[in-house]
């Protein structure tokens, strides 16, 4: 048992928690993070969103959809320890990133730093003769731009966020002549921001036009925000990754052979790459946020090199540690949307313990770099099958029938059998 | 008032649904597809997914998390109607896609098409010195190949899946040496597949090494399913999209520019191509589906030419029609993991009562077209945040306390005053 990291009440490992059931695993959670009764009927979410609480989020609300909600353990970032919410319909995951932040912790965890949130809101401008005057002419007017778009949120402002600067960018041949650009960059604080930004586009609009003397069209964020990166990096002793049959150094050896494939191979990359948002998106949507968005960005960022690739790299460093490295944009919010109005999400944060986005988005891509790491190390050495076969038996003994205890026995026998199928698990029951 | 589709019980228009209740729509819906109350009362989604279920689908389960789920009407696609279950937590998502389903449905609704439902699973193999002579022996064993990976799932062959054929990428240059990845190319039917893809990889594995002489790594199906494309197309009458302050073919044109710089920057595409799995993803989170592995097939296939662009093209015809058109890979299964689980996903492919993978592919596609369109169209028109903020601030109503009736009330408050913000919300109020 390891003692209480000194700044937040949460422990990151609570032991034998895979042996509990959920009503028990929830309490033990709560109590680690110090979490009172309240949040522990939240977080078990049996009907705690307010029909209509949904009803003011989205239009056509005819009920509620309930994803499994999981807790994954062991995370510790920058020397802080995290239970981690996390709301997915896939076996495997929550356990797979459990199991690598326990491997990574006895390693010193991951180190992970977040951008500024910066955001940039695009606004696009037609009609223009002479796109790269009407560029300097814009760059002529940065102050007053600015000033503009700081010039309302007060809030924001006292916040120490706002407008920072502008960017012109030109496509000067298009099916629709030459069309110029304005990006304006925000720091939205803890904020996703889109409202934030779309809101300064839209006022900036009228002096745009003005100043260029062509027609604004679109007016709305990028989720390409490749301002507000998070990064994230561990390092392993290979004998951190032993195993009963394989040497660490062995496994070091397939995890960077692995990760070179997703490197020049966009077909290996797309998968490599879901891998990431495997772990990424359930905490995304287990706090409120918006996984398209983050989706987006990750996956356009992924591509910006012109070739389709991996959002992390695996490297033996010279003192031969096992080095992973993730770096993605992370447009998350701690206010604002579904992060403040649904309940869940709330006590999602309230779990996780953080202070602001960008810690946030530091322990979300710690997530994302160990599910990368869980995928290729079982890939690379027994095959993905092995593990993911096993808990996808439990899915398949509970359709056939099986509950209880009988369960993980149903779904070892399957896995025995070579046969995982519902016809199967229901021979075995009726056995 | 439309007459039913023949095919399908379901009708796609139900009338007044934004006026109804949760409670009244969901009846509504439920009497339009002819769905009895077991199904209803899975759709109100209160505590439906038993806790022991959940702790079967994924690990560390400590409760559940709970989406809003919306029904989106209107929706023709290929002369059939659907009512849409989405599952999401953004506000005005359901009702742009029922807005422009509505007009689409005017002019002929979507026509869309699924490809055979064809897998890749990846092979990587290592350590060889003679790639391309490997190469050749591999497709020496092109029909022992086949022949071995459809010797295990006889449910699959006989439904006319299972293995097609084999490719062969190599890779000279990498760091680790040259690699050879062998794709197989498998029809699994009404699956996403990835189970039995992997399987059958694993169990190549043996054979594609004695035949190589290299090492088998990596064995697992790729996201970027470009094999498994779905395409949709609407063709618009520009008068259909006349508003009070706008003709139609102004609107079309700016759509059309709207579009122009989507497919030439990576910033603004990352926000189009995003707009597009808004309406997407809800539909496969609300099905069960894997919204990850959707997410990474789409982008990286969107990155395919080199640069990341446009999923959607908006063209004007030769007659001077409007035509739109979207086409990604879309790998949706109707059996098998949390969609056979998962009692709500259940009855939400009986609510949009599709018989195979490929017709839920074609309505999932029409609706992600359908949520481009709508983000465009506001763009190039209005701006976004007229539309946007107006929903905004009904959520922002209800944070700060309004209820019932209220709600709205407040909300068009809110954006009359231009300062749709919590404290504006309760001074109006209090006020």
């Amino acid at each position: 048992m390891d003692a209480p990291a000194k700044d937040h009440p949460a422990r990151s490992r609570i032991e034998n928690m895979r042996g509990m059931a959920p009503d028990e695993r929830r309490a033990a959670v709560c109590t680690a993070a110090a979490l009172d009764a309240a949040d522990a009927t939240v977080l078990a979410g049996a009907d705690v969103l307010p029909l209509q609480l949904a009803d003011g989020m989205i239009e056509n609300v005819v009920g509620k959809f309930e994803l499994p909600l999981g807790v994954a353990t062991n995370f510790v970032v920058n020397g802080k320890d995290y239970l981690v919410p996390m709301a997915v319909e896939e076996p495997s995951v929550v356990a797979a990133a459990s199991y690598m932040a326990k491997l990574v912790a006895k390693d010193g965890g991951f180190r992970a730093r977040a951008d500024r949130p910066i955001m940039r809101a695009q606004i696009q401008v037609l009609g223009l003769t002479d796109p790269f005057g009407a560029k300097q002419r814009l760059f002529e007017h940065r102050d007053e731009l600015i000033a503009k778009a700081n010039s309302r949120d007060k809030v924001l402002i006292g916040l120490g966020g706002g407008c920072k600067d502008i960017e012109v960018h030109i496509f000067e041949d298009t099916p629709v002549g030459a069309m110029l650009v304005l990006h304006i960059l925000v720091d939205v604080r803890d904020a996703m921001g889109a409202n934030t930004v779309n809101t300064m586009a839209e006022m900036l609009a009228p002096d745009v036009e003005r100043i260029t003397g062509g027609q604004v069209r679109l007016r709305i964020l990028s989720n390409l925000a490749d301002l507000r990166v998070v990064r994230a990096r561990v390092e392993l002793d290979p004998a951190t990754l032993d195993t009963a049959s394989l040497k660490g150094t062995d496994v070091c050896r397939g995890i960077v052979e692995a990760c070179a494939l997703a490197i020049i191979d966009p077909y290996r990359a797309a998968t490599h790459n879901k891998g990431i948002m495997n772990g990424i998106d359930p905490v995304v949507v287990a706090t409120g946020n918006d996984w398209r968005a983050i989706e987006a960005g990750a996956h356009s960022y992924a591509a910006r090199g012109g070739r389709y690739t991996s959002l992390t790299r695996w490297e033996m460093s010279a003192a031969g540690k096992l080095v992973g490295t993730i770096e993605l944009p992370m447009a998350l919010g701690l206010v604002g949307g579904a992060t403040k109005t649904h309940p869940a999400a709330q006590a999602a944060l309230r779990l996780l313990g953080v202070q602001s986005a960008g810690e946030l988005a530091e322990v979300v891509a710690s997530v994302g770099l160990a599910q990368n790491m869980a995928a290729i190390r079982a890939l690379a050495t027994e095959g993905i099958q092995r593990g993911h076969m096993a808990l996808h038996a439990r899915n398949i003994a509970i359709v056939a029938g099986a509950s209880g205890a009988d369960v993980d026995r149903i779904a070892r026998a399957l896995v025995a059998s070579g046969d995982v199928s519902v016809d199967k698990a229901r021979a075995l029951i009726a056995g």
